[in-house]
């Protein structure tokens, strides 16, 4: 996706190897429009997909996931990273492990809005190790749900987890995929010119 | 905002006097075509307000401020609630317990997205005690920038939070202002029947 490339080329601040910093416009302050435009073009791949719920996870997935949700018709849960008061029992649960914050946390969804007949799309900001990917097709599975993919912001193609959800038979679609953070520098892998 | 109060009373759960449950629509599923229109009524009411960034607080403030900041035509920033290790250094920060959660936390700002010359929306999907509202209040403060107002999606009228932000002179705009929850049923505050 050209608008997201090019934000990330002129706003994005390579801190190392491994770490890409984004938060002018996706993880901390947002460019709306952006997501707008993000949400639009994960819609339009999903289209046919016969997509019912969308699953993302606190915070930063949330902001893409609302326009891909109005674009799609349907309804955007959020999971969250620890239990709260008001949202006890009745959860589906998996662990995931932050490799950036350096923490393990519990994602949980209510059962109450992910079931059996759900088609769902899972969208986050970012694909690195693929844990916060691989916790929310866990969820979607004690469901008994079917994922029909995966949409992403930002894949770091560099890191493993990208092939570890597509050997696992998943669609992804990431509409940035990073090969190198090398030198201060950021390598985009090559996609066919229409995306 | 009569589309809001429908689905509170449609949807909404009222565990106890003080606890309504609103996970159906806004804090953990969300329904994104409600929020398209919450986003249009805050920027409705504030567009004559000159704001130049909209702050909000993780996570379900993030919804609503994005459709806010579409049509407003302005940026959102998400305050986070701890500290993460790539957002290090050059903070606001301020302490906000929940009561809800039974928990404090810092939350912070980059500095890099605040600065005097902003006019500050504060939008979140709860006021009741203000603990929120009134450490983003501090947070623009430190910028030594202005808030205009503040928009909330649905205000517990009968706890201290509206009447604390507003005796500092804050303009406050509520969607929808609870009046009470006894005998677990909704009662709102009257309106005029243009709201």
């Amino acid at each position: 996706m050209r608008l997201l490339k090019e934000k990330i080329v002129s706003e994005g601040k390579v801190l190392s190897e491994n770490v890409l910093k984004v938060d002018t416009f996706l993880n901390h302050q947002i460019d709306p429009l952006l997501m707008q435009a993000i949400g639009e073009e994960f819609a339009n791949r999903y289209k046919d997909a016969g997509i019912t719920k969308i699953l993302t996870i606190e915070s930063s997935g949330i902001a893409p996931s609302m326009f891909a949700g109005i674009n799609l018709g349907v309804p955007v849960i959020f999971a969250r990273k620890r239990k709260s008061l008001t949202l006890s029992g009745n959860l589906y649960s998996s662990k995931v492990h932050s490799f950036t914050k350096g923490e393990t946390n519990d994602i949980s969804v209510s059962k109450d809005f992910i079931g059996s007949e759900d088609i769902v799309l899972i969208i986050d900001d970012f694909l690195a190790n693929g844990q916060a990917v691989l916790g929310l097709l866990d969820i979607v599975e004690q469901a008994n749900a079917k994922t029909s993919g995966v949409g992403i912001v930002i894949e770091k193609g560099f890191q493993t987890g990208g092939s570890m959800v597509r050997e696992k038979g998943i669609r992804v679609e990431s509409l940035a995929i990073i090969k190198s953070l090398a030198d201060g520098k950021v390598e985009f892998v090559e996609e066919s010119p229409s995306i």
